[in-house]
């Protein structure tokens, strides 16, 4: 297993962008948008820890509709133009099944088959980060985005423990008591378990796919 | 029952206090802080729907740890200094016994007994939003209270469709899963229920008193 999230990407609105390699990974994947002088100032920033995810919607590699939702929300309804008293930290978790494949059938798996999908996968975790820090850029907040592996209500109250936000945001589809059995509940573990205040957010009632359990 | 929740009691930072006699209630518990031309740059603000109750703990007429912790937390950590951006509705719902009853035993009271109570009652639910509202008003921050009876649940998610906040904020005891049997799952049911994002907002681990049930 590749450990990208001990990397945490630094983002600012003032910075210089310059790749490198992680040093826990040894990858050049990770990029990081490094601050000048504003570190101080912004110490006593609220810091808002958002998870954001992929759409499980087939061929759309583009955030969910329900993290979109969240992550819009913060923005306008809560950092509104105050920038400077907030930084968004972006959290990803991938999930992959516990032999390492994802839509890949095992029997005529390659080796080189597992490569490039782990490859495909960090690529697409990053490219999910990076819509919503170019968006944190635009208004002007400071952010922090990282990658972790694992199911995703576990990681994320790890990640709380680890980090230790003021906030943590998570979208939510919102589904019935029945279709939850199913499709999991994320955002109840996580009302249950994170050890900081949660904030869930519902997708809007115009944005729900035809099958309400897509996001 | 009395409809004093009817009456929506608007406060702010630059106001003429003034004792009226509420429309609807024809009661003159309520007082009216009324605003002084600051109506229109407000209108964007972010308007946060903090739901209040009492303390459980006996001869303890105040404000609940929990929901205490959540109202603080907002304004600490959401509102922070930029008190134009923000708008607090403090909602409390009082629940009574279907036949009326609090402490009293029904077979020896008398009218007298019934109207007192329900004058505690209402001068209880008054100093309870008196004790928010005047941090409100240090602080510098708009607001609105009022009273419902009810369920608390059910009269929140209402409120909810009634007053379309564009945040509830709820404290919770944080209790486990066994405790919550017999206690009730108020913030649990509106995450769930209520047509807006939610928050919800632990007691401090250092606020706990020595029964969890109690708040």
């Amino acid at each position: 297993m590749f450990s990208l999230g001990d990397c945490l990407v630094n983002y600012a609105h003032e910075h210089v962008v310059r790749a490198h390699t992680c040093p826990k990974t040894k990858t050049g994947l990770v990029h990081s948008y490094l601050r000048i002088g504003e570190g101080d100032e912004r110490s006593e920033a609220t810091r808002v820890m958002v998870a954001v995810n992929d759409s499980t919607i087939k061929g759309h590699p583009h955030p969910s509709i329900s993290c979109k939702r969240a992550f819009e929300w913060t923005l306008e309804k809560m950092v509104r133009s105050n920038t400077g008293d907030f930084k968004i930290l972006l959290l990803h978790v991938q999930v992959l099944d516990e032999d390492g494949f994802d839509e890949v059938d095992s029997v005529y798996a390659s080796p080189e088959d597992f490569r490039d999908m782990r490859e495909s996968n960090k690529v697409k975790g990053l490219h999910l980060l990076e819509f919503f820090v170019k968006k944190c850029h635009e208004i002007g907040v400071g952010c922090e985005a990282w990658i972790k592996k694992g199911d995703p209500k576990d990681v994320i109250c790890q990640e709380v423990r680890r980090v230790r936000p003021d906030l943590l945001v998570l979208g939510s589809r919102g589904l019935g008591r029945f279709q939850k059995v199913f499709v999991g509940t994320v955002s109840a573990f996580c009302v249950k378990h994170a050890e900081c205040p949660v904030l869930t957010i519902k997708r809007n009632a115009d944005e729900i796919p035809s099958d309400p359990a897509d996001d």
